[in-house]
């Protein structure tokens, strides 16, 4: 050997990280409240139990974007799923009644990019500021001949906190409670492997085609941010007004309402009572994709639900605005009956 | 097309998610304390705030395992990446003087091997239930085209707690402390991209291959769990008898001591104090690594840094039986001098 090898000829730059890391420190501050205690640099991020609470109880989820992230790549847009990261570990954690404190990111990568890794991280504090939660920390790794270049995948951990006396889990939920479901805006983060392939190799769709029956580009209809659910329903949970709360992810309503119900009781939807957005009805159709295999993959326009008792529905659908509705109601019996698919 | 397609066939198998799922149950179950509230399959994990604390902390950090991951393939075992990366995310918050409460782990793989799952959780929750750390939950990301087949990555997040007033920041330093090093088990988690292209192409050396100067694998030397140093640490922390620590990973003492360091303070450290194990030897010479570049990247025998006032050295090196040894002091100035290399 000629000269000596370093850890930069293998593909790890520890200058290139340490910028990073700087970079994204103002993100990070930005994103702190009075009970974050650390800054940038710290080996654990610190952050003080908030007061008031007689007993509280974290509630921690960790998910990641799945392939949504393939569109990133092949669109170079980067500053979008850290929020769709964000609003789905918010949405994970809400629908157990609590309210978002911190949030931590896993950042891995082949090759460090000084623009992406901004460009992700900032989706994520931006994200973390519109859901009142700091961004604590987290970590962007180099792993060279591991990510394909130019891909990189991202998952996400938060923290939030509840009383204890006001945690949803179900317990609550009585048969002839009424089902109320929250529109989802879009795809959110769920079936993007499917919905790739059907979209790029059956559709032969590219990124900047207008999406059929759309007036958007292909990207701008994949790459719709998941929505977060907390700003539409902490008024109610902080009312009372909920018994149960799912959020509809990968395995759809069939697979996540009965996370939330407890022995003995089911649930019937009417899948009627609400129109399937036109993304929806594309995949359907430009993959020839079953309409069940569809509800089992996709959210099919319904991001959350709510258990509601049967008196509170209207003043629930009231506080709602026009932006939820009677969906149908929870029975004796199990799982979830789709009607009127 | 004469079909349906449905998710299955673009590589995603919700039933064998879910089998996989449940197939973990028992392993986090077995993890909990009388602080968890929930079991598998809430959306997000309950966890009490600890009672009896007057001003608790959390204190929270996220990791991977990196490129040695890379091994846990090349030789099939994946049981102790887990350890891996648990005790790694413990010494991150232990360093500010928090003790575990509970951890989440992300798993992202290609096929979702249904031996593979279990194996790298069930690694993971050992390493919990050694520092007593509550599983409550993760994520476990199907991701086809992303992954090659048989390799995945994994991170992790732990969340600990500890005493306002009891916090490690190392604003209690002062020039004329004393610095003690504890051993590293050998690499950890760290330079395993550069440690791989040394071992496996500069030394030629296959996975089975009895590693130059031991008596162990090339697998087993290379595979070595990441070091906890919770046991180790603990009382000397609840003690008092520590002024800050340092948890020694990407960037070597270098990197990494300085972190707790206040402004205006630096520190000189002996490198003639230890001798510097087998493996880093080797790699130095396999690779032609410059002698300061080793210290750059790899933790060189010393896993763990703490900074004890100088009347309570001995007492501390005494507490720590023959497992560490005084390696420097704090000196004025700024960064970290390393003599005797």
């Amino acid at each position: 050997m000629d000269e000596s090898l370093t850890y930069k000829d293998t593909g790890v730059d520890l200058e290139a990280a340490d910028r990073a890391k700087r970079s994204l420190g103002p993100l990070i501050d930005a994103s702190g409240d009075e009970n974050t205690l650390s800054g940038l640099g710290a080996f654990g991020g610190l952050y003080a139990v908030p007061e008031g609470l007689s007993q509280p109880v974290l509630v921690s989820s960790a998910d990641g974007v799945g392939t949504k992230l393939k569109v990133a790549f092949a669109t170079g847009r980067h500053d979008t799923v850290g929020q769709d990261l964000v609003n789905h570990c918010v949405n994970d954690i809400l629908v157990q009644g609590a309210r978002p404190l911190f949030f931590l990111d896993y950042l891995a990568t082949g090759d460090l990019d000084e623009d992406v890794v901004p460009a992700v991280v900032g989706g994520v504090a931006r994200a973390c500021g519109e859901n009142s939660c700091a961004l604590l920390g987290g970590e962007t790794a180099q792993m060279p001949d591991f990510y394909a270049p130019g891909e990189y995948d991202l998952a996400g951990f938060i923290v939030g906190v509840v009383e204890r006396d006001r945690i949803l889990d179900g317990s609550a939920v009585r048969a002839g409670d009424r089902i109320i479901a929250v529109p989802s805006s879009g795809l959110h983060t769920n079936g993007y492997t499917l919905a790739r392939t059907i979209v790029f190799e059956h559709m032969a769709l590219g990124v900047d085609d207008t999406f059929p029956g759309e007036e958007r580009s292909v990207a701008d209809v994949l790459l719709t941010v998941h929505r977060s659910y907390l700003g539409t329903m902490w008024p109610l949970l902080e009312a009372g007004m909920i018994r149960a709360m799912a959020h509809v992810t990968g395995g759809g309503i069939e697979g996540n309402l009965p996370r939330v119900l407890p022995e003995g009781l089911g649930a019937r939807i009417d899948c009627a009572s609400w129109t399937v957005p036109n993304v929806f009805l594309q995949l359907e159709r430009g993959g020839g994709v079953s309409r069940m295999e569809m509800y089992r993959v996709f959210n099919m326009g319904v991001g959350m639900i709510a258990v509601v008792a049967r008196e509170r529905e209207a003043q629930v659908l009231e506080m709602l605005g026009h932006d939820s509705w009677s969906a149908g109601e929870v029975v004796m019996g199990d799982g979830v009956e789709l009607g009127g698919v």
